[in-house]
């Protein structure tokens, strides 16, 4: 397997950290999406979207959209419930993550560190820290009386949410009053295997 | 089952439109989410994200996120494949579908029609409507040679494509060039079971 990705991406890192957690050998591309390389027609041959990550299989088979390859590499582990109602628990807070986390949280850590990708407006920045606080406030609600997301263990879930929110202060996000998120994220951060999201795991270990 | 829904919505129609094809039973319930009952605490309490649709199961259990919903549906049947990649596939189309269908094509139609819920700029529809043919591009292209989104068989991925799609027309598209993605819509509108979205299948009926 071949991961096509960038090192700073959240939602590469829990590409990263499954495959890491599940013990899989891979090959590892950078694809710098600052310089456009994910506009470049041979990275769109990969991904019409011009997105990473890209997971490519052994058969030449391109995956994309994060939770999408987190699905296929948890499912058959115990990183995804065999129960029908805690598998779709976990699409649930995928969807979730993908547009309350993802383009909030993540969006607001990529603009910090790099400011001259796109313009914005003080509105957009209202917009993504009241969505931002919201999605804590439920994630909050959720981790009060449960150690992880979705049934009794450590699942594809918590990796999917821990990809932006382990990070969410890089962003401007300030977690001091979310006590349950941050016993949860300190949880997660302990699970075997843990690599950080400046760690690539890959087999061919760039800088 | 009870179904919380708003009969506009394609989000909505999707689980509709699963439902009427497994042959499911269910109550339905319009919320109101013009005059802001999405909002409201009773409807909070069953989902904090205050977004319809919502499945109450038989036993008390919400399910939230149309696509999670339509994965706990449809998983067990011959919407859902077995193959752990063809499954992935299906995750993967709905994540697209939530980024740059649900947020596009879904939000132009729904602002076409209540123009007052939100203000909106120009730039805010040029940037739907760009968004919106890239992403039709994106599927014409994966139809030209096949039938369905996923392997052979009608799926899970076209119903969660299709509550959108179909009616892109709605919001401003035009769909003329499109001609793999119209096929594919009148292939889907064949499918035995098949229900409008005008259309709830609910035993209680409502108007």
């Amino acid at each position: 397997m071949r991961l096509f990705d960038f090192p700073f991406s959240g939602n590469g890192y829990k590409v990263r950290l499954a495959l890491a957690q599940l013990g899989f050998e891979f090959e590892y591309t950078v694809v710098d999406l600052l310089n456009g390389e994910t506009a470049s027609p041979a990275f769109l041959a990969k991904n019409p979207m011009g997105q990473i990550p890209v997971l490519e299989l052994d058969d030449g088979t391109m995956l994309r959209e994060s939770n999408a390859i987190l699905f296929w590499l948890t499912d058959g582990t115990s990183l995804m419930p065999n129960d029908r109602l805690l598998r779709a628990h976990i699409v649930q807070w995928m969807c979730f993550e993908q547009s309350n986390i993802d383009k909030v949280l993540g969006r607001t850590r990529f603009l910090k560190r790099y400011p001259e990708f796109m313009p914005t407006t003080r509105a957009d920045w209202e917009q993504w820290y009241t969505t931002g606080y919201r999605a804590l406030d439920v994630m909050e609600a959720e981790l009060r009386d449960r150690q992880f997301l979705v049934g009794e263990h450590y699942s594809a879930a918590d990796i999917c949410l821990y990809g932006y929110v382990h990070c969410a202060e890089d962003g401007g996000f300030d977690l001091a009053r979310y006590h349950s998120v941050r016993r949860w994220r300190a949880l997660v951060k302990g699970q075997p295997g843990h690599v950080l999201i400046t760690e690539t795991g890959a087999a061919n270990r760039p800088s």
